[in-house]
């Protein structure tokens, strides 16, 4: 982050809260299945794949909070703010649903991520450059694991393409969020740390297409689509999520293990 | 309480708290359905059924910390205790199910606590016999409430009857445990305070099979009865359900509105 100017520095900060907590929250949805996944091999696939995503959300968080320079660490920024001031994605913190659901979920969050990290592997800013390569291997990972079930579901028995339709009309509501642009990512864009999301609407929509084409899926339009998580507005569940991901931190303060 | 031997006081302290944590726990669990009953006058029923039990946790809190004379008040005994130190039965903290269950629950746990509350109003400790005086309506209430839903569900549709019997199937592992005895229990029943659970057995299946009779319903046989919540052992839920219901005194402690 050297040589970055205030402003950049406060908008590079901002941009790390924003993908911290989406990997977080993701990665916390994720943890909820561990021991109820629908096969063994799945409740091992399933963690894993949160944990890729905090793993992800500790590098995001232990860099911003060298970028913001007030000493906060990673456990800080998870575990002591509110509601209010996580900047997750809506599509994040829905409910897990069924199986369907979660997994849909995915797809939609790592086609997005993937070429995300791609494009920020060229990153001028290196520790940002650094921890995109690690991460577009594994998004690319949850793309594929994800779009399989997708497949498999979509165009399966009636009953599982029953749910998958369900789920694709439920999240269609927070596709759009992913795209959104404002001054903090027009000004990383420009400066070339971070690329501009709404440029890889055509990546998406590639991914999600050959997906859907094989799974029987059609995208649903979304007459009005769901935002505020980047400004705080959130819905009731993350509230009830963040409740238990902060409660032992909250009840024994400054614990360690 | 005056005039209590310390062994009796400490005993009286245990039985506020196990009475304490019924109530607290099965408010909360009856308060998460505001918003979500199946009809308006129902969604004003059931948070006016928890704000009873909230009514009765708060005395009974309240004498607690008299009677345990360290300073601790009913928002401590409330919000600062973890999971192994609530000694509410299990069954309370099962979770709330469809509509049929928590009907079911309520049920079950007035059923019990009515013939309680009866017996408490002649007890030898003057501030528990007048939190009797008052509890014991609530939960004659409570009985006909939910008795006439568990009737009409029990002997309505094919559909509703189904899911009244699977409330029978599950809940009744967690009979049991309410009419459990030990040292605590005893030594107040002997001194006067507090009646014998078990001796009000027959007052509950009394109760519940006038219900039952006219809902077609059963009860049914149960090998391996669930204990352990009065020794503070506890299912998964109970922690999500604190990790809820402390999270604005652990995130903001001494918080006062």
């Amino acid at each position: 982050m050297a040589g970055h100017s205030p402003e950049l520095r406060e908008a590079l900060f901002e941009l790390l809260l924003r993908l911290g907590d989406d990997c977080l929250i993701l990665g916390h949805r994720v943890s909820e299945w561990c021991g109820h996944a629908p096969m063994l091999e799945e409740d091992l696939a399933l963690p894993n794949m949160g944990l890729d995503l905090i793993g992800q959300a500790r590098s995001l968080y232990t860099y911003a909070g060298e970028v913001e320079g007030n000493g906060r660490t990673e456990d800080d920024l998870a575990y002591l703010r509110n509601d209010r001031q996580y900047r997750n994605l809506l599509l994040v913190e829905r409910p897990n649903g069924d199986f369907a659901h979660t997994m849909l979920r995915q797809l939609y969050f790592a086609a997005f991520m993937e070429p995300y990290w791609r494009a920020t592997c060229g990153s001028k800013d290196e520790t940002l450059a650094g921890i995109a390569g690690k991460a577009v291997k594994e998004m690319a990972y949850h793309i594929r694991h994800a779009g399989q079930w997708v497949i498999r579901m979509g165009d399966g028995t009636q009953g599982s393409a029953r749910r998958m339709k369900d789920a694709v009309e439920e999240l269609g509501h927070y596709v759009d969020e992913m795209f959104g642009t404002d001054a903090v990512t027009d000004a990383l864009a420009a400066a070339g740390i971070a690329p501009d999301p709404a440029a890889l609407r055509p990546d998406w929509d590639r991914t999600i297409e050959m997906v859907f084409s094989e799974a029987n899926l059609k995208q649903p339009q979304i007459a009005y689509p769901q935002r505020g998580g980047r400004d705080g507005l959130h819905g009731e569940d993350l509230g009830h999520l963040l409740a238990e991901l902060q409660y032992m931190q909250r009840t024994y303060p400054g614990l360690n293990w």
